[in-house]
């Protein structure tokens, strides 16, 4: 079954000079993730034209899926339309549905639409606006040349209340396929003795995903977090799957302690 | 005066599935601001040879300084060294500074180094190891073709511990700059409306960036943090520079409601 493959772009000077961490790339990463998608890329780049044009450009030669977050905003460094129109060769015009989206926003709270309320009603040609439930700035859903690019604001509350209307759009791209995760905390080896057990239980399963993740230190107080991801058409396939792989794990460890 | 330019790489699958949030790349990120350099890329990768190498190869050609983490471990798919080695065109060899940190960290707790423990003394030829306080695994760093690699774990107490020594050793390639950065809450003004302010407040000072971050509501209850950062040799003036210019941004404001 083919999954389709996707980047992430996180754009913001903020997350360059480390005043936040990237928390919108892992809630995205994990949405698209449990629908199927593979996420091969996160790249955060900062409120330069040129910067996300061409990181753009590169996710769209890459990926079936590209998910932008940040710089949609009225100020004067919100640029990401500009660049994505820029990345995919398509002039920016001011969109009617984002129009009638920006003045109804406005005009609900007795503004008028200044120049810069007014930007953000300009997408690349032939984008659908995103409505926003939560702020002015609509996002931007893209079919280009076979890649599907969505364009979503970098404030978290609207983020997230936008991709659940974008992933509804994919819909019909992403595979019928369940990815479970399944998990066990190992206490008192050392990851650099579990390693060889962990390689003979991931043959066990094509489809998994076996990982480790150290949480005490190596020997002194070993504590390994073993997580199995198994995807599968069905969830309950999909779960036991991972949950074999873990079982025969906990075997493999009791015959090594045994021995 | 030129600061140097910064891309990190963050390699693990558990990123590109949403399981964490990518903190390690924010405590760099703040840590190199703070010591004057620009970093311009955050890059995301899972544990892929190709990937990794890829990466890091594009990150030597465009960055001064290059900091990864993650995969350094003792598992099969900890595979940062070789595919750094692959980047830069430089054989894995068995690095003897890394090896005795390596024997004498397991020795210590009467363990034998196994091929998975062995693994980790393999580093990139010319690499110089950089001591683990913390955990097992030595971090690297590697000065190629005039760019400045540091390889780092991917536990963030290992990480930033060894951040700490891998500074050190970059300090005479840093510039001697203080960054500073002052920030105002502002209440009341939609973002929209405090965007032609802030841009004739920038036009201030060349050295400073500004930045808004929407809290609250666009409308209803706009809430605007408002950051200013600015460079100068000494920390004193780097400050009044930021000042300054939110003063200026206050007054600004002021006309404005009094108008």
């Amino acid at each position: 079954m083919y999954r389709p493959h996707a980047w992430i772009v996180n754009i913001g000077n903020e997350l360059l000079i480390g005043r936040i961490a990237n928390t919108n790339a892992a809630v995205i990463a994990r949405e698209l993730t449990l629908m199927g998608v593979i996420v091969k890329r996160i790249v955060v780049v900062g409120d330069y034209l040129d910067d996300i044009a061409t990181t753009v450009r590169e996710a769209v030669g890459s990926a079936d899926i590209v998910v932008t977050t940040g710089g949609l905003g009225p100020t004067d460094d919100d640029i990401t339309m500009e660049a994505v129109a820029a990345a995919i060769n398509t002039p920016l015009v001011l969109n009617k549905a984002a129009l009638e989206m920006i003045e109804a926003f406005y005009r609900k709270r007795g503004l008028q639409l200044t120049r810069e309320r007014l930007k953000m009603a300009y997408l690349p040609l032939g984008a659908e606006p995103i409505p926003n439930p939560v702020g002015a700035a609509p996002g931007a859903y893209i079919n280009y040349s076979g890649s599907h690019i969505v364009v979503l604001p970098g404030v978290p509350s609207e983020m997230e209340a936008m991709l659940k209307i974008a992933l509804n759009r994919l819909a019909h791209i992403l595979p019928e396929l369940c990815v479970a995760e399944e998990g066990i905390t190992i206490e008192g080896i050392p990851e650099s003795s579990l390693a060889p057990l962990l390689r003979r239980a991931s043959k066990l399963c094509s489809d998994c995903y076996i990982k480790s993740h150290p949480k005490g230190h190596e020997v002194e107080n070993p504590i390994i977090d073993v997580k199995v991801t198994a995807s599968a058409p069905d969830c309950d396939t999909a779960r036991s799957k991972a949950l074999a792989v873990l079982d025969y794990l906990k075997k493999l460890i009791q015959g090594e302690n045994s021995a």
